[in-house]
């Protein structure tokens, strides 16, 4: 993807409005570039909960999987700011055993453009041990319907 | 007001809504009381910029006013925790020639009563100099609606 | 406490330096007042665990005591800003059976006075029941060393 | 890099402590993935500002020049965790006409081997107009300093 090819809303399988905070503004008066992976984590663990059962809460519990995040990207092609209203739009872009990776675009409420688009890699560990698990299936499922 | 009597979302004027994020919860497993304030510095901001005209982002411009807050506090009755959805209440306890207090309530989305309650002082300045200046007309009309 | 009669450093008694980080600075040029809490909850969480022995990791465990917020306050004086460095003083200003209020205040590094000061109060309670609970012997030493 | 070539402190020209917060862990015990970013934006900036000179409180101002994030990227290979002390290194990676790319790893304060490693890369522009500018000089001679 390159500035000439603009990123649409049309490639992404699921969105989620975010609502932006004050605090989202740094100096330069829009939203900092550390808070749009707050973003992605937001987006993707919304839908592992609502969608695949995730349980953060017994996220300690014998025999519990959870996403670790690996590796996050962001590349960002123009300022969004608080006040305003985003959507974050996500696909599976790869579903493997234990691992998945998402892709993330970040979109202005009116714009057909993303402002910011990113990927983000978790890999699924036993909540206890941190050692990797396979997909949970209720997880995969809702996944595979991004996919 | 003491734990015998709850806060109810009737004393309250304005609401918005408020979108956890996966990073407002600590390692208790619910929302940190820091972010707390990140929900009042945005309900009251959101405010003044649709209702009141603030303009952040001309911050610094000649003439220009802007709320800095002195002083906030919050109590935490019972915690919240993402992925809920959360609603603040809002209204206007004390409004000066230069300050206003606004009361603040956090809601859990389905709930009655406050999971938490606080208060937050604006005193209005100019945006240059820093030095004290009046509530600006339109934001001062604003704030009368929410007493 | 007045403007009239600024907050010495000689009020408190443990102090932890505090780096500001780039994020803290909000539009208006100054650690936006939502950090300050997050500078609160951090010199008195390193506290518990160096001399008090806190486990936040295992705060699940059967038996395990945590503190929860359940007020806190600050009021702003001066405003602090990145890149500056910072002092947190703390000391405890009432020690009970399940409860402690800290007193917090916040200087620049060569500043003798206050620029912000704050409190929060911590309810100790069962990590797993969340009810009250008497603050652990450890923590209570550490804590009389701070009246 | 893969994971059989860690990492080494060796790989970077500059070095800035980063206290960890009790709010950068989340609820799976650890810094959060998207607060590593928040660390880049702080070791580069205090450089920026340090050794180049940058303004950021003037960033307004007439042919003032700033450095916006463009790109961010972070691999995850160990965690850390409040109130573990860390160590950011960085070093330029690549310095072009209005642009640079930093190379980021963050070590826990005692080990030789990266936890994290990221690259960010800044577009200098004019802070008014916000179009491409070159590198200011005294930002150039710090940044060159780094390759």
């Amino acid at each position: 993807m390159t500035e000439s090819t603009p990123l649409l809303r049309t490639a992404f399988r699921h969105f989620e409005p975010i609502a932006t905070r004050w605090m989202d503004n740094d100096v330069y008066g829009h939203v900092n570039n550390v808070v749009y992976y707050a973003y992605f984590d937001t987006v993707i663990n919304r839908y592992l909960i609502a969608e695949g059962g995730l349980d953060i809460h017994g996220s300690t519990a014998e025999g519990a999987t959870i996403g670790l995040c690996v590796e996050s990207h962001c590349r960002y092609m123009k300022p969004v700011a608080f006040p305003d209203d985003i959507d974050a739009g996500m696909k599976v872009a790869h579903l493997g055993r234990s691992s998945v990776r998402y892709e993330i675009g970040i979109f202005a409420r009116s714009e057909p453009e993303a402002s910011a688009s990113g990927w983000f890699v978790h890999v699924f560990v036993d909540a206890k041990t941190r050692r990797s698990a396979p997909v949970p299936d209720r997880i995969r499922a809702a996944l595979t319907r991004l996919t």
